[in-house]
């Protein structure tokens, strides 16, 4: 297995963190840190053997013997450095948000498509155990279909300068939800409520609710006002439904055999359910996780997706479908909450015909 | 002081509880119970020594020993049983809802008026000894300003067959709600969003969004799918932030004294608030609460506000703001989602001119 | 199946809920109720259809339609009562403690086994849809080996009259211990610590250490001065571990499939187990638990006994298993924390030869 | 104010962390790390400016620029290193245990006595936050008398190869309960029950009583076997009662304004507390901490108490203390848990005379 060599651009909040996993990594080799600020690169380089600080992104791109790059610089530049990493021929990981804008965000997924190069999201938080294990169950069928998911991430929080709290925060719940849903996070819509009781200027406490094809709902609150601080998300299946408590290191997952049974009975020569319900009253089970750090099993996703030739499971469209429901969600919030179609699916998936 | 008479109308599912309370309260003589089923009122009578049980409605009415009258019928019949006794001059108070349209709720708000008796609703949850405490707190200005209030009101729960889950939940938080906020719950509008993923016919699952007009925003999410059973209401102020966990016996209430300030600044010879924002973090306190029954101070509520010729802390308008909100509700959710405009405070307020 | 015919003698405080689960259960007709305090004997008989009060126990006994006696008496008392029955014949259930000392429960142990009746301990707690749950998954091996049970039960609590807080709260530890541990609580000794800081004249808190056979311990910390309430029971096993949570009702029993396994290795010529230890870090697993009332599940137990012509579950050795360390515990006390040694499991089980 | 020099001796597993404090802290110039292993000296020095690597202990000694030596060697070599320093004149602080017998502790605090220096134990539990505030709140009377304190500490845990879990855990139990209690932790005996039911030939439960001269009792629970984790103490005053929750970041502390009231009478011409009982059910609190790194705290004790002339706070007068419960805490649990008489409080104190 070859070990594949990766370029960090960006030095600054997450670099750093990039660096060091990649760095630690059998899948990898940290080749350069490439940053604006030569005295910062070089501050980030010396912490790996092997790291050379460079300020010149165009050569190292032109560098053949790198074969992907990390990005982590601001948000607004995430298209363009992006866009030249894969004109170069190079795999690309993006940090979150993949860019500032949806249709930016489209470009890339279509630029890398076209070049045939990995275009992954870091959505580190989707290679936490926790929500690796939830993955895992709902695509064994463990909870059934889908009814509800509802996701809260509150507590106090800094009142950002340039983004409310649903760019903060629901990034955060959106990607898992992306995640986890088989076939990914498409709604139909989005309602976004918002309240600005201090006065800051912005959302700093909001509500997002977004209808499933299937009938289900998607819903997450987030809020920076709460000195109570609640990260807890329930996925409500058919036949067994999780809740995911990430404050309870004793038991983050508790998997519930219990729900609501509706009789089907045929009516009016109609199939249609009826009122009885059932209920199962079953047992608890909180699966054991693992304790490996997310970024570390991003790190190794980045790399098999490069070597087998497929996507990655947080790739660019799923980074395009957060895009989405954020611009959606905001769309909503102007108009003082009706609910803001979404785009067909066929666009969300990044065709640009 | 004098102690006063009641009927209870209606020997239910709720009736007895409301006649085991008058009959322990200082307060009250319970005189009669009224039933259409004589046998169910005869059953429930012989448990109280002097309670009469009959069957007629008017004779009841007629008897000028008699104060007042409660009433546990059902929700349909709840408007003519309670205008009748209105005209008989005879108090009265009201299993919740206060009836089942809010146009027949401000037809009997009015009708008291008029009538010079008291109206009163049984939100039977305002008087727990830990909502009574929120209020208390608030009134005191405990909490400064209220910023938001987020209720979550889930559980395994009966898919009823004639209400839907905002009707048959959200009444309990909203009642809450318009008890603690001064001046009550007169939200802007309402948001709804329900979900149906079982195809029960009616939403199993639901979001309600209130815009106050201070800025602040009440939300309550109510659902029959969770299996894990969460009673939680946080109460956001500008001083401090309420937590009232119903099923944590041992710390219902917790006040944390921490919160965001933001600090306001002159710019631009405008005074505003700048993105300057300090954290307060201090103690948390857990208030004792009484053990009393929440049925018996209503009892006493009620004699009270009878004897002082004062409405009732839950009178009939609060049973008429709940009711309205709930119209609200479901006006939105018919309409996919849109928030439904309330009515003006003053129609609200029960005015018929 | 026949239904079998109950007299209940006293009727203070327990006498009324034996009375109401006898009188509940298809096993039993409650046909008596025996108390000196004809006025109290009539006052509850009445409450059940075909239940006669009576003052005269000699009565009851010489009746020969009963065919067992259910004992609420003081337990002073439990002796006389309960040897006056056998000597009837009557099939005999005590209200614990089984007497008020070891010499007389044995008396009572051998007198029933002579007599060829059932002789069972109202070891109510064991019969709680927990402790059934417990003893179950213990008997099918799920915990494997017991290496430890830790309990503790601490409240306010009021300081009794007549007992320190071993007599008082323990027994429930030590009968629930008894009866989930295969063969049943049989010590090798007694360590007990008080304390009464308060100087209420016996300990207030108490530490009860009881080392088995096995090499395994129990151990039991009860006090009635802690205002932080607790209830709970770890059992530790060489294959998994229970927790028994009794004050939170939405996870009362976590099983942990996790442990410690010690390397068995060959050394010196010598099998023994040596320092390597690994550890097992697996699910947790929380059994769902009815709800039946645990005095229904006694009553049912009772009369399944006498059919079958066996033991109860919670026989009068367990009764006398539960004296033998309350005196061991009480000697201990006396010589200041000395360990106190259990006698002989032979005379423990209730042989007078 | 004169920055103190200090010299880390050991650069092994502790040896790190007081490096960084030290380095970190606007008290203290960290002069050098001392390592009989030269590579690992410089390794951990290199990492902060100005910190010289030398394997000479008598170099550091006497070098007359330097103050004060932290020691963090394996215990066996706690009191040769620490006597050397404080016959070269030099303050001293040991990494806990101070000694590995209690022999050896007194003749370290004697020779610091005589020396006229600083001999600190580094009890490193007792300067986190809680700990702090936990003696803050006693020493200014809100508990009132300490009435009991409850401590356990039970976890999964490696089974130590030369220790037992008494010398493994109850350390931090017994150094903050000596912290926290004024005057120390002299109790009057030690009890301990030891329990190794996987055969590792040592204790892996263990159960310790600490019977105080005031009447009040703290007691231990270590365990190494337990899968479910709990670091929990009570401490139950006259006047309220405190619990220190470690795993519940959200609250680590409460207290309880709640409690037993014995009512004091006059009875046959003597004082003495009646059987009347009256409860008090009051608020509870939960004070909010800061969050300064506990080493940190250390540093900065250990500086001003160098600065004042007088003993810190964990002087070695606490850590003999420590010793002393331990040692006779093995002699109860060879004796077979009898209680083992603790040595006077004279000879406790460090006096040799």
């Amino acid at each position: 297995m070859n070990t594949l060599s990766v370029a960090v651009v960006g030095a600054g909040y997450w670099g750093p963190n990039l660096a060091r996993n990649f760095a630690g990594s059998p899948d990898w080799r940290l080749a350069a840190i490439c940053d604006l600020d030569l005295a910062r690169a070089e501050q980030l380089a010396h912490r790996f053997a092997g790291a050379e600080a460079v300020t010149d992104l165009a050569a190292v791109l032109a560098d053949p013997s790198i074969d992907a790059v990390a990005i982590a610089t601001p948000a607004r530049t995430h298209h363009a450095v992006a866009l030249a990493a894969i004109a170069a021929g190079k795999h690309v990981v993006v940090e979150k948000p993949l860019a500032d804008s949806k249709q930016k965000a489209r470009e890339m997924v279509a630029a890398a498509r076209t070049a045939g190069v990995v275009l992954m999201t870091d959505h580190t938080y989707c290679y936490t155990p926790a929500v690796l294990k939830i993955r895992e169950l709902i695509e064994a069928g463990e909870l059934g279909d889908i009814l509800f998911v509802d996701s809260v991430r509150i507590n106090l929080g800094l009142v950002q300068p340039d983004v409310d709290v649903f760019w903060d925060l629901a990034p955060h719940d959106l990607s898992i939800i992306d995640f986890v849903l088989p076939g990914g996070l498409k709604p139909l819509s989005a309602a976004a409520h918002g309240a600005d009781p201090l006065g800051a200027g912005k959302a700093c406490i909001g509500y997002l609710t977004l209808p499933l094809p299937s009938g289900a709902v998607a819903h997450v609150h987030v809020n920076w006002l709460s000195p109570t601080k609640i990260r807890k998300m329930i996925i409500g299946g058919s036949r067994r439904t999780l809740v995911w408590d990430d404050l309870n290191p004793q038991q983050r997952l508790s998997v519930y055999d219990r729900g609501i049974d509706l009789e089907t009975q045929a009516l009016d020569g109609l199939e249609r359910r009826a009122a009885t319900v059932s209920y199962r009253l079953g047992d608890t089970w909180a699966p054991a996780l693992s304790e490996r750090e997310a970024l570390d099993a991003m790190a190794s996703e980045f790399a098999t997706a490069i070597r087998e030739g497929r996507h990655a499971r947080t790739d660019g469209e799923a980074g395009l479908r957060v895009l989405a429901v954020l611009e959606a969600a905001s769309r909503s919030l102007e108009s003082g909450g009706d609910p803001s179609r979404l785009e067909p699916e066929k666009e969300l998936a990044g065709d640009l015909a």
